[in-house]
């Protein structure tokens, strides 16, 4: 799976809170960015972050003088951060839940700024989507559990780890889909196996 | 005032509703759109649009495959449509509203689209503020309302039109900035003039 | 379908956004309006709108009295306007879209307004529900493409543009209904006619 | 102040949660109603609402066919109800704060029903503004206060408690303006007689 | 079915809207409380209430001092009251609708206090889930329903009053699980019994 | 200024994303935890968390049953997550913005978890409010940037990097004040020695 890394832009601008806006308007023709990133004073400071839609929202409705307005004041900050290992699906679902249209990706330090033209441009979702890769691996994890089992016995520990992965890789398809699942894989073998029974304070078990 | 004519980008690429997603991005890849316009059947349809915001929240952030979503289950129709006169700085009012990124621009049939971009690059915000343009011209409505007074008298007809310019232009202001108006230019001339006096229903007067 | 024009109530008040808010109830009362609309001084102004709504939440829930509150200061501009020609359910998806209780109808100038009310009244949406009108229409459309590929054959430049009208009426009444589309008419004709096969850079094709 | 009781309306029609969206519209033509109640099945029941923005909304806007889509399917369950002795400016900020058309009134049984416009058509707002009465009422208990210690003395119990009626009141008025106090009347007091002073756990005190 | 009154904790504090935010957080620590009441003045006036929430939001996020804010600064008023006797899934609907962590349970005066770990701890879900419950006096009602047609007749006043309710509560359910009904268990009753019709003005009938 | 790491709860519970929401509540009653981390599943994966308000809003409000019901459906993934560096009051605006309740403190793994209540309880906010600290460090840079300045000259260096400090001291304070500086320590320096000017395409310089 890309990660944010992968797709990330390194080019990234940063301002002063205390710039005017003119100021943030200026270094953004400069090198047609559309977002620029506020540093951090101190190490507990916060990432803030200055796009388009702020100077529209905020100078540019309400007729301002942007040579009169600061960057603090129409900045987000603190901005949600996404992390440089955290897989493209995931980054798109966050700015779906948070409306985001950019966010900029840190680890100790600032790495880059991911838009959702990046998301688009660079992710590979046409040729390669998410769900038919999981899908594929959803069935390679059936088969190796059921050979584990087969080898073993269907109540071996083996055999309980394997179907495990399967149950975890279900709810990742299920939770991607927005489905249910009316039926688990593991559900499945159980009607074939009644026998195979675990047990322990949080587990799942054969309910035969 | 610049308007939408003035700053929306002409050239528009059209989609039908029945295209893939797919087929939506490589439209929007060859010729580096942001936003495609899902155009009308009849005269008694609405346009509809669909962007890179759309694409990454309700295909992507699900991980489906984008060669099986068809343009009409993720675009938004009926969309916000601007009209080509509408000033610079009420598309920002309109967009910030209604939380827009872009808008098409209609007048009987589609003639560009306006983004957030497109505002910051085109409306000249940074050289001509809104605000100080409106403050130069209410001070000129102001001289003339105090000239045509003295030359007629403070409550002649000629007098209470010009001034209800006044009142007119001090609210847009007002309104532009989001802030009150303690005392109205018309209340500072009535100090001065307390016998100035109108009647009609729904009409200021003096109160002196 | 019926349109905004067909059930728009034409007797519109309007009324200056420097008047006072005291003065708006009065006028609201004298006729039993819940809306008055705010004119535009210039062409490149905007409509605004000042309902009861903005006066119980701005006005009213914070005991201000209405005679010291001005309309500019509560009213909703610019506001979303409705073309005359857009049909009914569109507009109903507009104003569920935005929240709109009330919206005016305007082509270059103000033609009338409509509420929720008037949708309720006039819509004849329990006589004439729109996905059964559509459904009928897409009937005849499917009946009329397998004749006209009949006649010519399912290759020819006339069947494909046939079930191009096919395919957009059904994705409309999937995008109406909120659904999607198993297998589209197109699709299933597909499947008797395997041979039925067309190119072209966005164009759909029989996959057989 | 007038309350919920005074201003509602008692005309109130209901309807079964398993009644059709189109007999709920021949109900509301019937009468001009804009809103039915849903009734309660049992006492743990909640009351449910319908109005005319429901069926807009969830009917219309789908272009679904009314006699086929229920009224439990639509309305609002459980629903914001109003106390019949609520003050208007508070129901006024209710409806505000969660953007409500409308309410039941509720008290063990349905009394009425409350609607924007019953706000604005009975609530008296533009004869007898809240605040300015608040503000009336405030300056009678400075007086009293003041009064009450001059007899006594300002370190007195009858004194603390008369001031302690101020401190809420000037409470309630800063809570409806939504506005700040810079120096509470107490305090002000408390510098022409800084001797004065109260003490125990959450008590306020004069810091002299 | 758990009510209100059943969950609820009793023991809660109350505050007076001129107090600060400083005093509050004592208060809360003291008993580890996380919201406390704001009362009422008189009986026009409404319930306020302050959270933790309101804390972090409104004093810390702005860095404030809290000893210089006051309770009815940041406090929510008028609340989301609930009533005693409504049922533990109303309840919980009613917090997610409005997003609310916590709500006073009032009648006539402050009873109690319901949040989200009352409902948590106490309302017996894992044990007794509502939907089932629901479904086992359905098929009682059902089962009644046809005992009584068939004593007396398809079309006897005593049927119809028994589907009714067999309607009604198929209604609750399906509202509680936010499903549609594809065939009611009458329409299914009338096809058996396609003779039992009703008539009124608004009342449902077999339609065979 | 305390941080991310001083206030966070180290004692975290996680669970599966697959396991039942049965399971989590057990789990939660069983130590008092109002809130559970869903583990990843590998490095590009996000972590998830479930509390509460999903438990209530998810599940009781439809009367689902827990036992059917598996942790991914009603989690939230991927969630907002806190750099263990972050200052107290960014963390109180990052829950304010988003309107969050507890959120996990991740670097490379996961480190603890921060609530409301923790704010509440561990951050001083009582003892010491920020903006009274912040502003001291303010008073503290002016007289440094002044003495700098006066030790070198008002167009040197030093003095110059000195004013940058205050500049940025005092938008932070603006920025968590949510208000707007008249006129900068610096412009007011500015008018003692308007000769000390800067250049530089994005630096701020006195205009005298």
């Amino acid at each position: 799976m890309l990660t944010a890394a992968d797709i990330m832009t390194k080019d990234v601008a940063t301002i002063r809170s205390s710039a005017t806006v003119a100021e943030a308007v200026r270094l953004m023709k400069a090198r047609d960015w559309r977002t620029l990133i506020v540093d951090r004073r101190h190490p507990q400071d916060a990432y803030g972050i200055i796009s388009h839609s702020d100077i529209v929202s905020k100078v540019i409705a309400y007729g301002k003088d942007p040579s009169k307005v600061r960057v603090y004041e129409i900045m987000t900050k603190p901005c949600i951060v996404v992390n440089p290992d955290l897989g493209v699906e995931y980054i798109a679902r966050l700015f779906k839940d948070h409306h985001l249209s950019q966010a900029p990706v840190i680890q100790g330090k600032l790495l880059g700024i991911i838009t959702l033209s990046d998301i688009i441009a660079k992710s590979q979702f046409v040729e390669r989507p998410r769900t038919i890769l999981l899908e594929q691996e959803l069935q390679d994890a059936i088969r190796k559990s059921r050979e584990v089992c087969a080898k073993t016995s269907p109540d071996s520990e083996e055999c309980a780890a394997a179907w495990d992965v399967v149950d975890e890789l279900q709810s990742e398809i299920a939770h991607q889909e927005a489905k249910r699942i009316e039926k688990t894989a593991f559900e499945e073998f159980c009607e074939e196996f009644p026998e195979a029974m675990r047990g322990g304070e949080l587990d799942r078990w054969c309910s035969g």
